[in-house]
């Protein structure tokens, strides 16, 4: 746990390259043609605010370089100073950040701004309360490609702040021989003599599987994990013990905290969960404004 | 309620230009540098399959399109069949669509068309259960800008096929005077006026309000709607009456489905809720394989 | 009249976000594959000069802002100082903007810098003049969809800096039942009902009508303004008349400078003219070059 | 005059690829965050109609291909029949083009396809107007850089639609020496000799000269073409006189209708002119609907 | 080699997805503003021909489907055919395609077809060359990441093309640790502890070694692969020996026509060549045209 | 000779609005969706270190701009400090460059820099060589538009840098009638006619010649240049002296360092070639490490 919990400190959030873009169009989808015309409106150009984001929930803190990007995008002179930084905990009431500056452009990125760090937090709270779930398990919290079209590169970041591990970024990192995969190919043995031929030196090669006639298929032909797919806990635990010193292990489908724990006892290396990216709650911010003298 | 659901056929979709780069983004975003490595691989490029997306719990259907958008840009000779429609409700084991057509594109654009339907379809499904439970009330679903970064357009979408109404769809549509709006302007009265004077004539004004004398002030100035703020119970139901008549009510803070019934029955016209977007679980929804002969 | 000065210095440019791409790409038009030519080849890297944009003709100013962008998309070290500002009228020879720097990057962006403050300047100098002719009435000048293809966030704006009110920025912000759509719908009636089942609350709702009897239909299902279209003076007053406290008026169809005083005077709310900005001369600007020592 | 007329019918228009992204940014522009909200809501998808493009002045027809680009970015089963040509007159009440299909995406692009036909159609018009008043004289009518920003090559085509001819497409094809450069290179002559070492083998070299001394100056240095800039008609007849032989000559600067002709009747080779680009009113269509039974 | 070359007809194009902006660009790159003024001027627009792109020299073919679509982006109904396929070697005068259709299209694209077309077909044929220059040898001919900018996953392609095999095609779809990570991290040990806590379960890790005993410090860590750098024939012989059965063995620098079955002798595993991506001469192909009657 | 060298010096680099979003779009190349998760684990963020440029072969440096660029764009705050200047000659060992900074960007960006000043140095290298080769002659070497697609506007600057000259820069600043646009217009004659009827005034017009035959064609009919194809030297003499006077005279086809004496001294103007920017070997460059204290 402890190991686990300095790691967060050593998190690399992804290069603002890969995310500008993605915030320049949010902050577009929300200004429509028009801008904000309230603000407009009602701010006056001069006017001067200090305004912090909040936590009104518990929960990881994950994306603030994200939310910074979102109000420089509007405003570059605008201070964005963090009070916690991703990877720590935020209780309700804490203030995550102070942005000091115009209000008009506080204001207006307010929304887009916590839309992403909202989003983040919310994957990064969902990952490490299953994480401390099977704490005293050497297994870990993997992610899947349910994530959020077009945020995945923020969303496999969030998992990591929160203690997760992430799987592939894509179809192109690695191979995954899915179980549709298997029906076209006629069986796991060809699947994997197939992708052997073609896979670079640099490419692992993992295999879903749904029986222990599969395991020991895969087991066979030599790969680097498996992903033992939906398998009760028994027939599960079974598979880990066949596959150990041979392969990797990854345990997927129907995880739920109920059950987390069950699953990390079968000694499996990693448990896979689509939901800590495509079905967990935001976490609750605001942001509270505070009128410069 | 009879109403609402014939509503359900009627509601129209965003036209494919609003969506069409984001679906190709997503796909370029799984796609990465080098492709789906593992279909091209293991599936010759002859190959061809039946393919239907099966429903593994139940909940609203939203968002066909954008999946045959996502099939179809891989592939637009791929056959994409609706067995059931956007706004119908889907129970486990039913299948949405059959698509038909070569293997390869079909796996490589499986995760993406899943990533937009799953979470649509939940969106539909979370708000189409807030509708029901307040079926006897003529109180409305709304949703709000708490939406995910660059997917806005579709999330609406995805309310009205649950049957709820869509609010503004970004800072550009209508005038909303928000808390931190009235904190900068000085006061309720004060930021009611300046919006005034600049509104164009199609424009209308909502003025969030916390207590019964900010409420007093909005009425007074005339505005289209009052967004009454995390009000208790009590002073919801007088706020409502006393803007009977003079401007549409709206309830917002802290709805949940234990508390939604008690909100409708002020009398209140809008019951917005920021989780029917930025919270709700993805509908569990698989594409199965049939190898075509 | 005064009040409406007063709001010049209020009205607001477009945040730069919603148009830096847009001189970016006008930039990118105008420097093609090679770039500029003739100053790379003829002027020195180091040159630096100072350049003054000049009025040639008389006209309300606007779209400083856009030309300082395009000055600073080639070279943030630009200085741009303003003389005038957006809302105030140049006579001839007045200087605008004085921008001091490196001679080839003012050189290279002078024509597009230009191309939009003289586009935009004399949309506001045509909205200026109509607005002036009816300064003794009521009513208010309002602009239409019909601006130039990427350029109408722009185009909206310098209505405002001419003292106009806009109308509609696109076909999301608000409902406009035209002519078109009650030959499908089958009538006013109809067409009404049919958007008033789907409008959202914030969303008001605009018909355009042909004859008094179009208008009665009109106001008896209820809509917040109605576009008298095209109608002789006489007619037009009729229906001012009776639409009076119902709904907002606004005339529409070939307005001129010779028509409109006789328009304002049937007490209408808002009169509508497509021309100031498809139609409008551009104002007459240069460049002009000192060499700096 | 018989041989321009000619020519219109082989004017090339610019590939599609030029102007297809220019026009969906048009439609996207237009569409905003929701879309077509009057359309959606009113009109059933299955609606079919047709529609016509009419004339409701005269003038000369230019960019019927862009206009159908705009209607069939939104459906390209869309059929759009020309009954006119670009490069030919329209008079009040002729009918352009056809267009028949589904009732949405007609009405959602007619605004785009027309605020493109009506400003290409107008400049064409206004450029005809221009070459007719001097079809007894060899000189040809050139436009400039003056044009719209994000339209350039879709202007330059309505002035060859116009019978016009084509001055610089952008800063790189061709080296033009402006005043402001003359300036920083400290004379004419210098300012030749320097871009004369630099200019590949097929780039042609043009300079502007104010006065009879700076023109010797060129013809000294041997220039492909000189621009004559607002010089009195006496001068300007004594420019072309020295000039010719030695390279081409264009008059440019306070060129109108009333003056055209004295300054063609110099022997003056070209006459360009700003405001047939940035200046010219559109010329007024309309898309009239008929439902299909 | 019989094996080889049987996986080239099996070798997988990237999807056209990953491909066609960087056809479209490359086409308006060529375009610039004013399109092909030479074509569309002398070419009427009914005018069909039919092409033959053809050899001019021997080499293996690779791209037919990136020069496709740059016909197919300028003409959807132009007819490409293919007379050979990727993976086949031409000899000088050996037609590779032929293209039916409107002669405007089809010259328009030629330059920006063959371009594409002559480079992957270089890439492929140096690829080739060297493959079979070691067909003796078990060891694979790999590439690097020292391709050019924008054509990365197509010059990727190409190697496979020519029988070689490919390393990473990013920064991030494995680990590759360097001589500068290593001076940074201050040590082989260091540097790969740190990463392997880092990497996710489906990410191999490789490290570049100088000496033999940074190759123990490597070997003593574990990693999956070895890139021996700039070695001596000798000591790159000692370090496969000693290296054998632990990790993968990639040589490295300065390979040569000359030298790479020397290296390919000591049983090295991988040899990777970064000029058959970034210095190899183009194919020589030409588009050759016969009128049609 | 001399003079040669000393425009180098004055050799404009494109500006950088014309590469920018070439770079950007490079490093996402690299960084794919993960980034660069072989720097991200193992460097930590606050890590500074000092790089060169150095030069591992001899060549003409160009591309420094475009190198910085590429570093900036990562993170803006890198010192990039030039110890040569494109157009100078770099021996082995000479440092280019030196980076100071974040360890981070500098390693991340490191490739894509070096590929863009590798291949664009190459190009200026193998310009310079065969300038080089025919300095005791007028002839100047120049380009084509066979060049990397997406390249076009860095490479003509290597080109120039290398001491060469451009041709077009694309299908739109020049005309140029090459074999196959003489096929379908049924002879030179009638092909240069109809270029010239099209035209404008500021547009040369090149057309491609094979035989003396057609270049008495070409010369009747009057023309700015003539590309002499693949002609044996001695008919290449006799038609440069046939169009000595009255056209410039381009020699084509098959030159190499070995034949390119012969062509100039036949008293060719210019001398074009292909392979200086399709076949080109990259100039060796690495980047070298030294963190710092």
């Amino acid at each position: 746990m402890q190991d686990r919990n300095e790691n967060f400190v050593s998190i690399f959030p992804p290069h603002a390259l890969l995310y500008q873009e993605t915030v320049r169009r949010a902050l577009l989808e929300d200004l429509g043609n028009a801008g904000d015309i309230t603000t407009d409106a009602l701010v006056s150009k001069d006017d001067k605010v200090t305004a912090k984001i909040v936590a009104r929930a518990s929960g990881r803190v994950a994306g603030l370089d994200v939310a910074a990007c979102a109000f420089h995008c509007l405003d570059p002179n605008l201070i964005f100073e963090t009070h916690l930084s991703d990877g720590q905990d935020a209780r309700p009431g804490d203030t995550l950040a102070v942005i000091r500056g115009h209000a008009r452009p506080i204001l207006t990125a307010e929304r887009t701004a916590l839309n992403f760090l909202m989003r983040l937090s919310g994957v990064a709270t969902a990952t490490r309360d299953m994480v401390k779930l099977i704490s005293s398990y050497p297994a870990r919290i993997v992610c899947t490609r349910k994530t959020t079209p077009g945020l995945r590169a923020l969303e496999k970041y969030a998992v990591r702040v929160g203690g997760g591990a992430n799987h592939r970024f894509g179809l192109d990192d690695a191979i995954l021989i899915k179980d549709n995969h298997i029906i076209v190919a006629g069986g796991v043995t060809e699947a994997i003599r197939r992708v052997q031929k073609c896979a670079g030196h640099l490419v692992k090669i993992e295999v879903e599987v749904d029986t222990l006639e599969q395991l020991e298929e895969a087991l066979q032909e030599g790969v680097d994990a498996i992903l033992l797919d939906n398998m009760p806990i028994k027939m599960l635990a079974e598979a880990v013990q066949r596959a150990k010193g041979k392969a990797i292990t990854e345990a997927s489908g129907g995880v739920t905290p109920e059950n987390v724990c069950l699953i990390a006892a079968t000694g499996v290396d990693l448990i896979s969960i689509g939901w800590i990216t495509h079905s967990t709650p935001a976490l609750n911010l605001a942001l509270e404004l505070a009128v410069t003298a």
